[in-house]
């Protein structure tokens, strides 16, 4: 076996621009209910069959009437309508409202025919004791269309109210109800492979050999996987032998949308992967640099993205957040994380490496920024993480107090 | 029928508080696959049962040594170490490292027995060829330890690693990978009833009759619902009676963790929604200072929190993010939302109502805050907020160009 340091040269901006160009946004769909649609993406347009609402209803519990009946009126001077009858909401005027007359309505309630406004019940007063077939004063006059919501003037039957592309969130799944919608077509999830890499890793819940660890990144990708709109299969532990690792692959990015491969830290295991890679398709990159994570690769086996991650657990999540994720939403189709980083301070002082790109877990404590990393080997530099800083390559210092610019996962 | 107009004295945070006090984080526990864990909340301690790393390891690619054999070697004079065997990641080294000894480790493999450093490849070069029963030379000194992962460095056996409450994110699931552990106990999912009523409200799917429409608000509720920790079963429309409220909200309250009432916006509605919750339990409080969302309800059942919603779709979704859900991420012990409001000016120039505090639903466009706020009786008026805005009761106006602080969904 020799021994070859990988060189990296690759710039991070550089690898995660040819990263984002090897995907290509989902075209398959699926239809689902819209209990099931939040966070889903919208595969279609959304046209209005129909007035929303339906019909000209009262903005205000109140009195219907012809506005003109109340124009002049004052505290001093009220009109004094016939109550035709009373509407709840849900309910349809039997009577039309005439000169001289009014109906009651409820907020919501469809307005009687002939009526063109509704009076607030506040400014109001019913004469003598019951309503039915009594007279109601009238305090305030209204114009026409005041305290009414005109039939269509939420959304007008034929207007596309949705667009493809937009992701369903709890106000845009209200409009598919209001429409009488019950499912929505939307892009399917992307499936992706989590392919385990090592003859070191044994899978958790199996006992463990002298020598041997447990895997932690497959685990750790699919969570991510899963939080970013795509499913996550983790398949069998890819064993170091490159007939093996190609027939894996091959599989892998047959039956899947995108492979990630989980791991495989050692020098050895990073050659039989690019080997099996060059073989399989095309090596776009092969090292980035940035700390960590540079054992970084990328290429495409059958048209489909193959990553290759490094095989320490902080160092392979670190690239899962700051690589994966973008790529991911953008095969699901899904916007870029909307939660800006936040300024704040920095708890200690922290060195960092001239010409290495840095991605820095931190979380925050008191309104200062702590560094939580502690080697790339380690899952606890992650576990208590709640965001993380860049360190640009040009960077090799940041002093105490100094503010920086916090994303959180 | 008579119509009582509402009053609302409540300020909108004394009712925050008051939601707040009545639910009590969930007991109930379950067991979940790691692969199903993320988002969920730890609900016992997890102790290291085994060391992680469970032997001590290399941390770089190189020769196990004795670091004492390397002690003041430069590129002028090297140690000279006599190669062992050559061990990869995963397996174990037949041979102990000797005075004078070595043996090539991958990043990852178990230090071999006698060996207490690595060097790193770049610092050594192997004598004539091949490697084996050949010699290294080796150009730089290492200390004890250097390179070395020790053993039980991450986690030690006997640690506990994580606490109860800890919501599970991909890092802390890679904790629980690295022991061994496949399944997680969390806290279950609190169960929410959402109740829909009116006799104005047909579900989607099902023919229109005239005077009715759509149910918006128990689609934008369980989507909200759902989204934060909790499972959403929409139960059957309550008619808008005494005795089938006061069964509905029963059978909800005994079966639920947490009951809303998704609508019912007229005031005959809301009157016998009221005396059914003043007869069943306790009536906290029934009307909030707020705009909109102003006709909410919140009454204890069976020692269960029922909150009614105001039934325009607008107000009801507004609410639901104000209020409902930091109650049901208390419930569901989730932390509270960590993405803070973003500061950005005003595109134009706003009104409010003094005396009421205000959530303007808005979305940023070229950097600019847009309020989209069309009606409360508008779908479409949060169909395209990303967020909102609060304007305080005291406040009665934005100008165009003001900073303000929002809050995405």
């Amino acid at each position: 076996m020799s021994m070859k340091p990988m060189k990296a040269s690759l710039a991070f901006e550089e690898a995660k621009r040819i990263l984002l160009e090897c995907v290509a946004p989902i075209e398959r769909t699926e239809r689902v209910s819209l209990l099931e649609a939040a966070g889903r993406v919208l595969a279609e347009p959304v046209t209005a069959p129909v007035d929303v609402p339906p019909f000209a209803r009262a903005a205000m519990d109140g009195y219907a009437v012809i506005a003109e009946n109340t124009f002049g009126v004052n505290n001093a001077n009220p009109a004094r309508l016939t109550l035709l009858e009373v509407i709840h909401a849900g309910e349809i005027a039997r009577q039309a409202v005439a000169a001289g007359t009014c109906t009651q309505v409820a907020t919501g309630s469809p307005l009687p025919a002939g009526a063109d406004a509704v009076v607030q019940v506040e400014n109001t007063e019913v004469e003598g004791g019951g309503p039915a077939g009594g007279r109601v004063r009238i305090y305030s006059p209204v114009y026409p269309g005041q305290n009414v919501s005109k039939r269509g003037r939420d959304l007008p039957a034929g207007r596309e109210v949705l667009a493809p592309g937009v992701c369903l969130d709890p106000g845009k799944i209200g409009v598919l109800a209001a429409l009488g919608l019950t499912q929505a077509t939307v892009y399917a999830r992307p499936s992706l492979a989590v392919l385990p890499s090592g003859n070191e890793i044994v899978p958790p819940g199996e006992p463990l050999p002298p020598g041997k660890i447990y895997d932690i990144n497959s685990f750790t990708l699919s969570a991510l996987i899963r939080t970013h709109g795509a499913t996550a299969t983790i398949l069998p532990i890819l064993p170091d032998r490159l007939e093996a690792v190609r027939r894996g692959l091959t599989e892998a990015a047959e039956t899947h949308d995108l492979v990630v491969i989980s791991g495989g830290s050692s020098v050895g295991e990073r050659d039989v992967m690019l080997e099996a890679v060059e073989g399989l398709g095309e090596l776009k990159f092969h090292g980035i640099a940035v700390k960590p994570g540079q054992p970084t690769l990328c290429g495409l086996i059958r048209g489909k993205l193959v990553v290759g991650m490094p095989g320490y657990p902080a160092s392979c999540l670190i690239n899962g957040y700051t690589l994966l994720v973008p790529v991911l939403r953008k095969l699901a189709r899904l916007p870029a994380c909307k939660a800006g980083p936040v300024e704040l301070p920095m708890s200690r002082r922290c060195t960092s490496t001239l010409g290495r790109h840095q991605y820095l877990p931190v979380r925050v404590e008191r309104g200062e920024v702590v560094p939580v990393f502690k080697e790339s080997g380690a899952i606890t530099s992650m576990a208590d993480a709640e965001g993380y800083i860049e360190i640009p390559a040009n960077v090799d210092l940041v002093e105490k107090g100094e503010r920086v610019l916090v994303t959180f996962f």
